[in-house]
């Protein structure tokens, strides 16, 4: 087969290897070579990534078939630093995948490809299938999953909600301070509606496998997991146990003051008074024709930015926000311009897309500051 | 001033700069207005790095002289994430730096200049003086350093040997297991003679300060430290005590076999073998018309490479080696071919370029296997 297309499959399974894994098997990548496919397929037992080469398609050439499981750090090395064009895989000998490349020949000692996960289906059909946008998709994780906790105290906040109705596929996440929430329309359609909890991490893993903007990805959920589909790639993840909490009322409904910025420069001015922001904590103070942003970092200084206001609705304001959260949902966002609408002083600062129909909306929680 | 010219010039110091340094002032950098210039400096007391700015050159426009050292990493960040082209320094308090840019402001807390390692000159004239061609110097240091030392069980072996003679100036480098020396032709001169040893690190660090390839950098040699000055570009290294062993004596004078083989396909065979290199040994087998190089880690796998001889004489041969100091040597040569001389299964391999005028010469003691 072609190195190319060899090394990119490798590469994409291979973001499932865990190759520190307690389970041997695990730190390998599974080969399966059948009738008129090559199949690639690497977990680590919370997510699994599969990535199926057809024969013609790839201008594979398939002589005898065969599976094997061997260890992915090896491998991927091996087959990066062959010089040749035109890599050739042997399993004429058990648990030995022969590797042969022009005047290079390597013999990797493998393991039982029974011990490795199966992505075959036990249910025979999924609860739920639908097809959506892959852009609209992979823009909603990039601004969602930012949100979701990190560390595993609430294991359900370390997911992203997928609620999933007749209309829509709206995404959620929430650390407890913060909150990002994005909704895609699928079209009307007649099935049953669910709602799971997906790892952020896998999600994160998803969204840069993706490739095909334009396409379609398939989407199943079953019983315990949920599986994507899109041209030669499938990804499957377990899902979390537990109920997503309800958190439509921490939302406000009302507001003080609503401003209109350039989201780019407001991301440039976060990000260089972050530098001297101790504990994180960035000052925003909204004035008639600009917003001033502010650190402090005892002993070492000081820094202010000033970003100019395209529009203000209310009062001047002051609050106290963590700059790291506040850059993460600049960046996830898109559009020129972001609006900012403040509540109170105890109340969460909302983050919205300038066009005022979007269904994507980020909450901070401000930090109370003794200088105000 | 410019923030390009000011971003590179703190680039360049900062590499001396050591963040953990246990002397607070060594973690900043040493910022001095002087009436037509400003005066970048970093130091890790071992290696001090000196920018000088001019002010005609660079367009600065100095008002006021002072100096200060504001800590390296918040100064860099800062500087970074500015984003107008034009930045102000401001050292109107005292120990107190202010960086301005158009809405930006920032306040950094200084340290004392007073403390700051100085490179001024106590003795008032060095050693020896002379100037060699930026590139060959460059190229010198590729070669050696690399098989200089990494632990300093001696001291001395951690260092590049600079042996300076009327008409060259001599590189040598040696952990005891591998030895590169390269020798540079300087000209006549009448000036006395000297050998010093110089930190591998310092001297990788200032080669890949150099810029100007096609100018000269003059080398001032003093008591204990030496100096290399090219353009804007200071970089002061301090020595390191005590005698280089005198390895004259270790290089063979007569050889039984010599192979002529492309150099980068050779570097990438003993890549492609080196990742199944248990030990870090490889193989190198030399019959008629080809070198065969394989490697194996027990319970692992094997892998074999093959490059064509472009010329050989003597007799057939095998040999194991280190895999990694075989591929830095590869690296750090040019030229298209590289010479491997055989000269006995327990005495090192010797590599020289294809130019037999060459004074560039790399060896490498054999590692002694069972299965021969």
């Amino acid at each position: 087969m072609q190195k190319a297309s060899l090394v990119q499959a490798l590469q994409q399974v291979s973001k499932a290897v865990s190759v520190s894994s307690p389970i041997p098997v695990l730190a390998g990548i599974y080969v399966e070579v059948t009738k008129d496919e090559v199949v690639f397929m690497g977990s680590d037992a919370s997510l699994t990534i599969k990535v199926t080469l057809n024969e013609a398609a790839h201008g594979l050439r398939i002589h005898r078939t065969g599976r094997i499981v061997v260890p992915a750090r090896y491998l991927n090395e091996i087959v990066r630093k062959l010089s040749a064009d035109v890599i050739t895989f042997d399993m004429d000998e058990p648990l030995m995948l022969r590797i042969t490349a022009a005047d290079s020949q390597a013999r990797l000692c493998g393991m039982d490809p029974e011990e490795f996960p199966s992505m075959d289906d036990i249910e025979p059909r999924p609860l739920i299938k639908f097809r959506i946008h892959t852009g609209l998709l992979k823009a909603s994780i990039a601004q969602v999953a930012a949100s979701a906790a990190i560390s595993d105290m609430r294991p359900v906040l370390t997911g992203v909600s997928f609620d999933y109705s007749h209309q829509s596929l709206k995404l959620m996440a929430s650390d407890g301070i913060r909150l990002a929430s994005s909704t895609i329309f699928t079209g009307t359609n007649s099935g049953p509606a669910a709602q799971i909890v997906i790892p952020a991490r896998n999600l994160g893993e998803l969204s840069k496998l993706l490739k095909h903007d334009h396409d379609e990805t398939e989407i199943e959920i079953r019983h315990n997991r949920v599986r994507f589909t899109a041209h030669e790639l499938q990804v499957e993840s377990a899902l979390i146990d537990g109920a997503f909490p309800s958190l439509s009322h921490v939302i406000p409904d009302a507001y003080a003051s609503e401003l209109l910025v350039e989201r780019t420069r407001l991301l440039r001015a976060a990000e260089c008074v972050s530098v001297l922001a101790g504990d994180r904590i960035i000052k925003l103070d909204a004035t008639e024709g600009s917003l001033a942003l502010s650190s402090r970092t005892a002993e070492i200084g000081e820094v202010h930015d000033r970003v100019p206001l395209r529009k203000m609705k209310g009062k001047a304001f002051r609050i106290s926000v963590n700059g790291k959260f506040l850059m993460d949902m600049l960046r996830g966002m898109d559009g020129e311009f972001v609006r900012l609408r403040f509540v109170g002083r105890t109340s969460p600062l909302v983050l919205l897309p300038e066009d005022e129909t979007s269904p994507t909306l980020f909450l901070i929680t401000p930090i109370r500051t003794n200088d105000g």
